[in-house]
């Protein structure tokens, strides 16, 4: 394959996603597979990238620049944390070298907050952040998700962020809690619904009751009637309203820029325009990590090959 | 067996306990068993029962109440919700009568809360409340418990209530979830540590971050390995004091009654103590449960006989 300059992937817990990039960053090609870190720790994370590169018949030269979970301590080698306030170049600084001989290969590393701030992680999102914070971006970015990331972006840096288990709270209390006969059989949950809506305004309203909200869901079902697909949407509702009302506490209500891909983004957009949150842009999460692992590629293997 | 006056059984999800009680409530026999609902619901609730009341050699003429999940719809016979405001009297009216040709039994029904209010339920705590009714108690009580139950006590009745997911959520975490390496191996969680103050302090002080302080258990365990025993009183903390967060918005800071036995009692007393509460008294939930339905035997009995 001609014209590729550098291979970017995106290297999670439960998925691969590779692509190939000319000098600018246009997509020349792409490969995607569910190997993430499990199904590659076990099979070799080498033998598993290689054989994405010899499907697209690439040149052993081309070098790869990931981010994500191959980057942890169960990846294939450790990208230690860099300590906030991070930005493009200290990302890119620290990178983690991977042995190869094929190849030069670079794994971005996260980042940790510490101190009075409080002890906070991320990986994978700092590089969905780089765009932002190329183009001068300052304000809050809300990367929704399992561990759902608001990030304080300013002067080309993260300076801070707070984690929320949203995404998790609601993934065990759908499947596992005794929410689950007042939910199950419901389908995904509607941005537009008035079940959701009035989810995020309780939430806002009292995040404190949350607890409280939560079984009055069982109460609905025993005593109301209540359907699985309003009782999904309010469970959304009051998990992402509970969330913004801490947001809110972590960096006001000014501009925020939405990183999210799916669903999530219609809801986010929803929940934050019901917080009253007017100044709201939204970027696509896979065009954005795609986009930092490009910037972090131009910057670390032009530097390399200079330096060579 | 003589001088058994009647018979008074708590009959929940996994548990089974029966007392054998003379005209003034004191304890002549007790029998107790795991066999709770999913137990007895296949060997059949008539034959657990008289099985017990064999082993003690009670004549059939001896009359039994009982409380619990043995009066919902996957129990024995569905003693259907009471609607608040709930006293005594109304709740001994509405007792379900369980079709025996041994003897009278009834079951007690449980409380619900519909309207602007909030939909809510409780069953078997409504009959651990009898005490407090019965001595005039005029306040908030607190039932800690997989379902926590904040209950405004006034006039002789139930006027409303408040259940909070606390234990079920303690118990998904720490089992099921992103922080379960962080907690793995913890033994019972200390009321006297620091971290589980600290989580008190934490969850009271911003209850919206909870979603984020959860996660700080996780970040904490990798940034700073903190120790199991610390991360789960912190957890155990954090979650009691959100909900307390919560309690004070429903019913304020004024005179507390805690039901509750076992750790619970300890882990309340010092989370409401650091909320500010200075009117606790402190009751044993299991002498409540037995002194509510020997309350509720005499009410219902009495009134059967005379009128039979």
């Amino acid at each position: 394959m001609a014209g590729v300059s550098h291979i970017v992937v995106d290297w999670g817990t439960s998925s691969f996603r590779l692509w190939a990039l000319d000098r600018a960053g246009a997509v020349l090609a792409e490969r995607r597979s569910p190997q993430g870190l499990a199904a590659s720790g076990a099979e070799g994370f080498e033998t598993v990238l290689e054989s994405h590169l010899a499907a697209l018949a690439l040149p052993e030269s081309v070098p790869v620049m990931m981010c994500g979970m191959v980057g942890s301590r169960a990846g294939w080698v450790e990208a230690a944390y860099v300590a906030t306030p991070a930005g493009l170049d200290g990302l890119t600084e620290k990178a983690a070298h991977v042995p190869s001989a094929r190849r030069l290969i670079r794994i971005l590393p996260g980042i940790a907050q510490r101190g009075a701030a409080g002890a906070d992680v991320m990986r994978g999102e700092e590089t969905q952040l780089l765009p932002l914070i190329r183009d001068g971006f300052k304000g809050l970015a809300c990367l929704p998700g399992t561990h759902s990331k608001w990030v304080r972006v300013e002067g080309g840096e993260v300076s801070g962020f707070a984690t929320f288990m949203t995404g998790e709270l609601f993934h065990l209390l759908r499947s596992a809690s005794i929410l689950v006969p007042a939910v199950e059989g419901a389908a995904m949950v509607d941005p537009a619904s008035d079940a959701f809506a009035q989810g995020v305004k309780d939430g806002l309203a009292a995040p404190e009751m949350l607890g409280n909200q939560l079984f009055r869901l069982r109460a609905a079902w025993l005593l109301e009637g209540e359907g699985p697909q309003a009782a999904l949407a309010r469970l959304s509702g009051l998990l992402l309203g509970t969330e913004l009302a801490g947001a809110a506490r972590f960096g006001g209500r000014g501009p925020v820029a939405l990183i999210a891909s799916g669903p999530a983004a219609a809801l986010y957009q929803v929940a934050l325009a019901l917080a009253g949150v007017a100044d709201i842009t939204t970027h696509d999460a896979e065009e954005c990590v795609r986009a930092g692992l490009h910037a972090a590629a131009v910057t670390a293997f032009r530097l390399e090959r200079t330096c060579a």
